[in-house]
């Protein structure tokens, strides 16, 4: 199934906050509903978000046909439920680019987002499983952060696609994943998919990336992207940073995966990227459980941005963009 | 109090499970039962680890006076509860030392360690307050890991100890804790004590590090060490690599504290040492509520090891090592 999808004028979605425990669908019948799910990440991963948003404005079209100031104010709102996510407001825009023919045209629009956005995994994975070939390496063992799956897009995933490429391929021998905290996207999500997937996967604290690849545990490592500036920064789920630098230190290609609608060129560099700062209690609880004394602040930055110098390539359905080759950096890649 | 202390001839120790909901003490009056504390991390840190030891052959040599078959055996059961922490073990046979004295002559020496700790703690913190000078920094923001503080000693503590002596010198602005995933000892001891200090403090996912000292919101790394090698080499709580890689990176100095016991000249260099790998629950559980689904594998090492190049400084009592400067490095620090 497709993890959010349009059924009978209503947003059917995976709530991601459920997983691995249950396997819950949400219907989301009201614009108010999307943007909750949105905020509390029951639906997320940038492609995701691309369809989240491109079927907002969908649901707004159709709830209040014809009056295109209330259409233009829940974009808004939907736009506003994650400033950081560059994908949310381009779906936003693109269904609300059909605003003046009717609803049913909206709605027509957001449903090829999603038509879009499937045949783009998999134009992503072919290449990126390519681009492995390229680098001299054949069969893999990878280490990914998050997810980026298909359960962060409509279906195959990003960086996890080239992952799923490399499996039908026959040249997928193990995938490291990172937790992933403070949400653990990592721990629910990702490892929940590669059990689905058949692959053969350990889950490792955040911080023992660097270990993994100083140790040459990873041949490469793949990530996602919330946001590609136009000098090819990028800004990434928090840790991917750490992870970059580690993995010019070991000397592994770190690869991007993502849409070309993840590229913000209006952004010129990574450095004009808002980061999102999200609760302490994320960081200071887990499920309601403290695990610090109370009262104790958090830093809790949801991004971090990895400059493009880390970045061997960044793998778009259309292209392999390559920052480190064009940029000065200090490190072999 | 003291974090580890010898009362009535039990071992006292503070169970650093509970924190930091509960302050309870446990009164050991078996070898096993310190076997069984060490081993499930009630008492830890490396220089407590020591005292736990020391304290460990006391607690043998008056149980078994006079059988020293029996304390020997005793002492190589301590002594494998924790098979890498060298403190562990020389504390062990610091104690045994006295054995053919009688029962009273190893407590002595026990006690001894544990004094001999309180004063080396200090030590340490003042030459590492008088290196931050050196290094041209006044008052510092500070990030850190794990828990090296009065709860990982005797007491005062040895990088904490080091923060703890910059705030006795007014000179302490801010620290910066990371949680320390998989045991947490971040979130539930660090946290804890920087509350004790009074100092401002904020806790991050470990993965949040490289963002912070790539936006320099420390000055300064200080960090403990489990085990340092004759070349420099350090190995410490998983994620102390992936700190320093990201400190060279960020230009920010990373310093090292451990009393000279820590270094074990009879290891050559950081390859050459036993990384311990424990349970694969503490990574895909939380306190027993799965986090991952259920079967799912992790690799957890419980150390990695740091090379001496990214290391700016090792602060013991006695001095100052400089492995960056001793070393090729392509880094600058």
């Amino acid at each position: 199934m497709r993890t959010i999808d349009w059924e009978s004028n209503t947003i059917r979605i995976i709530d991601q906050t459920a997983l691995p425990g249950k396997l819950r669908i949400l219907t989301l019948d009201t614009v108010e509903a999307l943007v909750d799910a949105i905020r509390r990440l029951a639906v997320r991963g940038a492609p995701a978000l691309g369809a989240a948003g491109a079927l907002g404005v969908a649901l707004a079209a159709v709830r209040y046909d014809g009056d295109e100031e209330r259409i233009r104010a829940a974009a808004a709102a939907v736009r506003d439920a994650r400033p950081t996510a560059v994908n949310l407001a381009w779906g936003v825009d693109r269904a609300l680019g059909a605003v003046q023919k009717g609803a049913d045209a909206v709605v027509a629009e957001a449903l090829a987002v999603l038509d879009e956005d499937a045949a783009i995994n998999r134009r992503i994975g072919r290449r990126g499983a390519d681009l492995v070939s390229e680098l001299g390496l054949h069969e893999v063992s990878a280490l990914t952060h998050c997810n980026t799956g298909a359960l962060a897009c409509v279906e195959w995933g990003t960086a996890l696609g080239i992952l799923r490429q490399l499996q039908v391929e026959g040249r997928l021998r193990r995938v490291i994943a990172t937790e992933t905290r403070p949400l653990l996207q990592g721990a629910r999500l990702t490892a929940w998919e590669l059990e689905e997937m058949g692959v053969e996967h350990h889950l490792i604290v955040d911080s023992a990336a660097a270990w993994v690849l100083t140790e040459h545990l990873a041949d490469i490592v793949v990530v996602g992207a919330d946001r590609v500036a136009a000098n090819g920064d990028v800004a990434n789920k928090i840790g991917t940073l750490s992870i970059a630098i580690a993995a010019a230190h070991a000397g592994v290609p770190f690869i991007v995966a993502a849409p070309e609608s993840t590229i913000d060129w209006t952004t010129p560099e990574g450095a004009s990227i808002p980061i999102e700062y999200r609760d302490d209690d994320e960081v200071t609880k887990w499920q309601g459980v403290p695990s610090a004394p109370a009262g104790t602040r958090a830093l809790n930055p949801a991004f971090d941005v990895t400059p493009g110098e880390l970045i061997a390539a960044i793998v778009t359905e259309d292209r392999v963009i390559r920052p480190a080759e064009t940029v000065p950096t200090v490190y072999e890649l």
